[in-house]
């Protein structure tokens, strides 16, 4: 399995720029992807299929988006890579459902198919989206997502507020989550890390600490380097 | 329809303490009570009734919790009042669901019994949790509430983002609802703000103003006073 699943899409030098060299080594030169534009809402799927290509023209990887295929499954299936965009996580995974395409990804990667996603992307890597920022603004049909991995991501990771504000806090958030699913650990990815999966290699990238939450243990503080922590 | 929708809970002097005098007028010298503590997670519901009940009463309010009840339904038809708390919006409206709560409360305000909601019990009082700005730790069977007012309600409403974070903002995400559903307004509620309903009298209150989004327009602002607005 080569999974690359990153917190988010934007580094200070551009769209996907802190992650190109995480790309370029993930796709180990296969140049064929299949792009999922689900999450996008206010964004049209062809400017954001343009903006992704466009961030790969470095990698030489060619962007074909799902919206677009008059088979999606079968794009997903015959591609040398996928790649799942970033935005709602709702409204990807209601696309994806309605379309058959979770299936069709779970096969390609079962098959060696690399994947790649960022923040809902990477949402959608899990057993299910129940560790989302997102707002639910349309019913995904279920929360129970891909299932690459066997824990949660919480991309977009910090448990910051804004001044004044008396919601609650992410840790709060997050757990809540493992006092009902204590045996579900979940992986807080700040923004501008990831965790990239090759075979059995399993290593935290980028410049902050990540965390990792579990049943009612305080949460713990995981640094860059092979994930010190056994799903 | 009396209606008391609460962004949020705590006020700067204390739990409920910023609409003690709103909850007094609401109440209208109703004592017996019906509250639904299951937006509560990581809060035991005894501890939370008890908390309810301790911040009400000056109000003279008696709070009889539904998860104490033999027979929840039959509490919440047989109370003068209901009261939903604050916590995980999908927790609270799986638990409804799993009761057959939603049915009994629609039944009790439509034949006059008044309701208090703050931060998920106001959510859980639109057509839909889809303005909820909870994580959906739990499946809620759907996103469908109970209804009781024809727009959305997104509680502690701000736009502010802590620093350095690059996930949507509040207004993004509301966007991306309106996007999809250009035909149901929202209403954003500001810490320590709420919206009274009485009979055909609809009115905010609270330090803040409030703001309206609905379809592409841009998001107005809304002082307190009557609701300026037709949903």
């Amino acid at each position: 399995m080569n999974l690359l699943l990153l917190s988010n899409s934007t580094g200070e030098s551009g769209y996907l720029s802190h992650a190109k060299r995480a790309i370029a080594d993930w796709s180990a030169g296969r140049r064929q992807a299949a792009f999922v534009p689900f999450a996008g809402v206010t964004r049209d799927w062809d400017d954001y299929a343009r903006k992704v290509q466009d961030a790969l023209v470095p990698t030489a990887i060619e962007v074909a988006s799902v919206h677009r295929a008059a088979e999606p499954q079968r794009l997903i299936l015959q591609s040398e890579l996928v790649i799942v965009g970033g935005g709602n996580t709702f409204h990807l995974l209601h696309h994806c459902r309605r379309l058959g395409l979770l299936d069709a990804i779970r096969q390609a990667v079962a098959a060696g198919t690399p994947f790649l996603g960022w923040s809902a992307g990477s949402n959608l890597a899990c057993p299910t989206i129940c560790t989302t920022n997102d707002m639910p603004i349309v019913d995904p049909g279920g929360l129970d997502a891909l299932g690459l991995i066997a824990f949660q991501i919480n991309p977009h990771y910090t448990n910051a507020m804004p001044a004044g504000i008396r919601g609650e806090s992410r840790n709060q958030r997050l757990a809540e989550f493992t006092r009902l699913r204590p045996d579900v650990p979940v992986l807080g990815l700040p923004e501008g890390n990831w965790l990239r999966i090759a075979g059995e290699r399993r290593e935290l990238h980028g410049p902050h600490a990540s965390w990792w939450f579990q049943g009612s243990d305080e949460p713990r503080s995981l640094a860059a380097g092979p994930l010190a922590v056994q799903p």
